[in-house]
């Protein structure tokens, strides 16, 4: 898993029957010192709570889509955020 | 999931057979600000409706396969159109 | 899935016995232009009958191997030809 | 897989009922040599008793998550460690 | 699948109860030249049998590990030794 913000949102109405309710959250993957890392990319966000420049960790080709109701494995998801970071510790460097 | 434009398609009559009837497109993939990132790729497209230049969301090593009759996760595909996008909103920059 | 030329063969008798009867090719990676991209790698051919040279597009990191008998998801196999491309028609460059 | 050393911890309160009693720990990654490669990432620990420092190595993408009480397909996790490594034995060079 | 040759091994006595009794080794990637590409990684060993310089080849994110008896999709692994190669046959290059 990696750190991310969220900096904005993807509105899609037509897509695939079984994403619908799934909200698309735009994130800006972060290293551990909370820099920007890579490109933004979109993921899912199923509570649909996150406001933009929330510090978040999400997944990336998991299995498991988190729905807000349990995970589901049948959905074509590649990145969701799965929850909201309180603390980041880093207690050594190498 | 990543932005992308379809920008062309391929033509394979002969494939796995489970693989009849999913549309295959040529998609270009696009960074936040819709600018063009990363080599073109080919997707399936369960709708087979999506025309040129459209924009589109996809996803990649999901588990799950959008058939247009609910997700499929025993098909031999590794990247697939989700849905079209009406709107990315990006609020912040980091 | 990327496209990909079949440029030949790895042979390897002892092997993992889910694996065999799949036969394994070396394929060299394409971008749209049919331009080599990236190293070769080697992917199964369920059907046994792809000739050098031969333009087929395969899946990578794919859920389900095609074994010529149907999708196995139960295969140690990450990456496959799944299919010989016809044609490629990219009509927009971004 | 890969090697990594335990460098810090994540908290999260708010997350993913499934993942509830998976702690989360930032990892280093190494190579062979025990030199730091790629930037940290996180990872779950099932057993929650890494410390800091501790030589580990750990999973990506894999399907199945160790949980401490045998591994859950249905997690949305996409790095975990797995072990503690005890002894790292490279017996040649190429 | 890529290609790698067995340079060494890894100790590992405290794991994952599901991972009991399955070899880890270490793997120098090589491409279709059998020259180094990429880091060292680690992968199971199913077999056991497999001797320091010996040439395999070996899945990445698959699904299912083999184990030595099948295939098992429930295993936290992500790279395995799959084969031993016989030979590379690479006859065009692009």
């Amino acid at each position: 898993m990696d750190l991310a913000r969220v900096i904005g949102a993807v509105t899609a109405t037509r897509k695939e029957p079984s994403l619908t309710g799934l909200k698309l959250c735009v994130i800006q993957p972060l290293d551990a010192d909370l820099q920007p890392v890579r490109e933004p990319l979109i993921a899912t966000d199923a509570t649909g709570k996150r406001g933009d420049g929330e510090l978040v960790y999400f997944v990336e080709s998991g299995d498991a889509v988190p729905t807000g109701l349990g995970a589901d494995p049948n959905l074509p998801v590649d990145a969701a955020v799965v929850g909201i970071v309180d603390d980041v510790d880093v207690r050594m460097r190498l």
